[in-house]
């Protein structure tokens, strides 16, 4: 095997995944597998807990702790003070959502690609609080329309901009740059989930220009569960928004019917959380870090396009990503085989993966006329040959 | 020594708690000390999420997830339809909050001991939506004054009032029943922050007639940090209150522009939260349910009894507790010693304590004219004999 391409040791980050070494596990965009010092970490700073309680040792290990907001603002390109830890992309969205004071008539633009639980939440805000949600219109290859959402800004003076960057159910990547550009010049507040992003490419913040990223722990950062971050820019910072549910952490209690809310990014976080978790997860983004998400990026993309030309190859699939620039997500479905057949299959031969239903994905799946879709995401710990071998076990059905 | 009142077997249970050994562990109340098969729990299941990945993990477990919702609702006397998990009593809180659509004018009703981030919160929805807070007045005994909250209710017609249990810098455990009477005569929503009463003492949904009840799984239930629940009435399901951020854990995205929320206390999840963690604290609670709360509370009635009686009996310490009935959190100052002399003495002598300041209690630290307090939580791993330990180190300064 050639990995010409490399400037990372695939042989060790395969020793440092003990996960990998009995199956072809692509299902990254679900639940990643941890590398081992993520684990390790995670369970030394339980047994600290044990001995000592809770309070005790994040007392003793600030240091520690401290160094996940470092590594996070590493990895994206921004200030310690931008970051906070959440317990999931959702929690921290949800937290952002909140932090803005919708009225009846105020307005967010999304997409149609937007992930289920965003179009959830902008229903429910629509249903308590009267906000108008319009959805921008895409191009022929599936990416939003600028020009559309242009004009939809001009129109409505929205509240908010959200897109995902990376929707969960399609290889598409969004042009959240040239969105950045749009709502900078418009004066709007941008919201990016990018649940799917980082961790799997060179996610910059300052590129972007986004007001607020959001992203979990368990997916292309390899973290342990109940872990994700909320970056907020200097400019969202500045406006004071602040999550409706603020708590002794985000705010001194300063008078009887008063408080005075943090400056910084952790006014989105609550007092309490898992900090073994944290410091797992910590260690994860390090580890991504030091390896590089230029590198990750770069060999991750030859991974999937060389995924998806094997699968485009096989006349019984029809591969349903569509879009300019594809990611490490690749959903397809089957003309011949039942989905119970094509799961029965990979299960039988360990191709870890997982199934994409109508109702996680409506809008996107309702055009391409599809009920499920089979979703491959390959990361940097898997190999060509594993890529060969899944298209190989497809071919000969 | 003697344990006669035990129906339990306090030797086991310190072989059991690894931290206890060493030192005189009283901060059950700040983050206790976990039971060694909730560590084991939580990191087998964290090695197995390392193995497989997290979904495929939670997927195969799903009875020993689903054990979490039995156990807490055999401790709380309810369904496990009526329980969703948190990642903290204030994520709960903060979801139960976020389910009343509260309007202009509308009226909240707690109470001056009320936790801090009960207080900020409350202040924030003021901010927000320009909600009323009343707060009842004390007894002279410093619990509620029913009367006084009686008169509140029938003047302001409150949509929701909130009680703290046990509050988190003092004695004082609120007569919750009393005030469940009143709310379910004047057919009103009421929320108790349970934080620091859970896993203490015997709590029992039905006996209190609460409609939301929060807790935390760090302190008392002995569990992971990142952990807590939330218990929902049946009337408040009924009632079809939903919070504010729901995601397709909570809610079927049913078309375009609308869903369907689920109709049991899991609507108050989110989809991700950390397995590895909830398992931990599902084996806190069963361990607990297992020696029995009323054999719980019986034992820490004694010690923190016997722990109050030797401060009160050493004329340089004020014991700061008031109230008819009081639990595990004994708090006092000390005339002679200042505060880092006294944290020394404690520190140099292994007795793991908290210290509360103003701060946090501004209300209850105002009139109790105080700026700060020492906090001691003993915790059934304890035994008289520290307790007596701890007295007479205090006696000998």
């Amino acid at each position: 095997m050639q990995h010409s391409f490399l400037n990372m040791d695939i042989n060790q980050i395969r020793k440092d995944t003990l996960g990998c070494a009995d199956k072809i596990f692509l299902n990254s965009a679900g639940s990643s597998l941890m590398p081992k010092t993520v684990v390790e970490k995670t369970i030394n700073y339980l047994k600290e807990e044990e001995q000592f309680g809770g309070y005790f040792i994040a007392n003793q290990q600030t240091e520690q702790v401290n160094q996940f907001y470092v590594e996070v603002a590493r990895m994206l390109n921004c200030r310690a003070e931008n970051i906070a830890f959440a317990n999931s992309n959702t929690d921290a969205y949800a937290k952002v959502l909140s932090s803005i004071p919708f009225k009846s008539g105020d307005c967010i633009i999304t997409t149609d690609d937007d992930y289920i639980s965003n179009h959830i939440a902008f229903i429910s805000l629509k249903k308590r609080f009267n906000v108008e949600v319009y959805r921008t219109k895409n191009l022929a290859n599936h990416e939003i329309d600028l020009e559309d959402l242009e004009s939809l800004i001009k129109k409505h003076q929205p509240k908010l901009v959200a897109v995902t960057h990376i929707p969960t159910n399609s290889g598409l990547i969004q042009d959240v740059e040239a969105v950045g550009r749009l709502c900078k010049a418009h004066h709007i507040l941008y919201l990016i989930d990018a649940c799917q992003s980082v961790g799997q490419l060179v996610v910059d913040v300052q590129q972007i220009g986004c007001d607020f990223l959001t992203a979990t722990g368990r997916k292309f950062l390899r973290g342990p569960r109940g872990t994700g971050f909320l970056y907020i820019s200097d400019n969202a910072l500045a406006q004071n928004l602040k999550p409706l549910f603020i708590d002794m952490k985000g705010a001194n209690w300063t008078s009887f019917e008063d408080y005075q809310p943090t400056h910084t990014a952790k006014a989105f976080e609550f007092f309490e959380q898992s900090y073994a978790a944290m410091i797992g997860f910590t260690e994860a983004i390090r580890y991504a870090n030091e390896i590089g998400l230029a590198n990750i990026q770069n060999y991750n993309e030859q991974l999937s396009s060389e995924l998806r030309k094997l699968l485009a190859e096989n006349s019984s699939i029809k591969v349903l990503d569509q879009g300019n620039r594809l990611g490490s997500i690749v959903t397809f479905n089957h003309h011949k085989l039942a989905l119970t057949e094509l799961q029965n299959l990979l299960s039988n031969n360990q191709v870890y993966h997982s199934v994409s239903f109508k109702g996680s994905a409506l809008i996107d799946f309702t055009k391409k006329n599809v009920d499920w879709a089979i979703r491959f995401s390959p990361h940097y710990f898997n190999t060509l040959e594993e890529i060969e071998k899944v298209g190989k076990l497809l071919r000969e059905v």
